[in-house]
């Protein structure tokens, strides 16, 4: 039940927005009580809350298993990453869109904690590239925090347009982003 | 007025959003009467309204003096339309958030009206890329329609994260977008 009051809301959130999503609108389209949800969430913020460290702990942990990887060059890490968050548009698509947007309806320590681990996943890439440029495999002249900023521009914005069910594939779309970003920072 | 009406509210929305911003408090943060608020816009949505058509519109008229700048390569084209919306965070980068951020909000016939019109920005760019895929100044085997969205993504997302005044100046991140992504299509 836990999971499907989140899925209902996450779905809710994206249509009409947090601050006009009320508890009731959540149990009325499950047809469940009120007290149902008081059981498993303390407040419409509080699952929020849930909604948004449960999405960046998952992505965090996953790409911790591409860093992890001693078999990949630099660059197949990053296009492993790039991968990974547009293949999840398709099952992940509102979760991640209700992550960007409304993170600004959490109480301030609680963003700040939600800030610190985005960051971290900001800075994990941007460590790939800054050992792929101490390795020599990328350019020596690159900014490393500017090119990740880049890098997750790219793939974070394709969650407000990509459509994973059209003509092109999640695997076209990282293999034409991958080669349009990574084509600038690897070394001649 | 209707300016000063028009950027605090743009700034009551950065802070709090749409939603949970109220007429009141926008006469409230300028010390005048609701009348005022009234006699320059017929509601709140109008107001949000007015706000997207003039960014949008104001990109819009921009966009066309460089598309028609006859002595500008497509690969400069692109430069300068990337320098425009990264040198725009300055001055608008609040509006631009707002553009991002609260469209939902709008009637569903005005959404249409603003979106047909950021549709055209995007398509004027992919027409770009489209004539430097002709004229073999881009390499030939590009999904233009991708490659737009790629480079409206590293440019767009910048207004959740950079900071004009910082240590990067606007022309610097500029260089060093356009690299990033241009680097990727120009043909060997």
């Amino acid at each position: 039940m836990k999971e499907q009051i989140t899925n209902q809301s996450i779905q809710l959130f994206e249509e009409k927005g947090f601050s006009q999503t009320s508890i009731q609108d959540i149990v009325d389209a499950l047809n469940v009580t009120k007290g149902t949800f008081y059981y498993y969430f303390s407040s419409k913020e509080q699952l929020l809350m849930d909604i948004h460290l449960k999405y960046i702990d998952n992505l965090l942990i996953r790409q911790q298993q591409i860093l992890d990887n001693i078999s990949l060059s630099h660059q197949e890490k990053l296009t492993k990453i790039i991968a990974m968050l547009i293949h999840d548009i398709k099952e992940k698509g509102s979760r991640g869109r209700v992550f960007f947007r409304e993170i600004r309806h959490l109480k301030r320590d609680n963003i700040g904690k939600v800030k610190q681990k985005r960051n971290q996943f900001r800075l994990n890439i941007e460590d790939v590239v800054q050992q792929g440029i101490s390795a020599g495999e990328f350019k020596q002249d690159l900014r490393a925090d500017m090119v990740t900023f880049g890098i997750l521009g790219v793939a974070n914005y394709s969650y407000n347009w990509y459509m994973p069910d059209g003509e092109v594939t999640p695997d076209e779309l990282t293999a034409i982003f991958s080669n349009l970003v990574l084509s600038g920072i690897v070394a001649d």
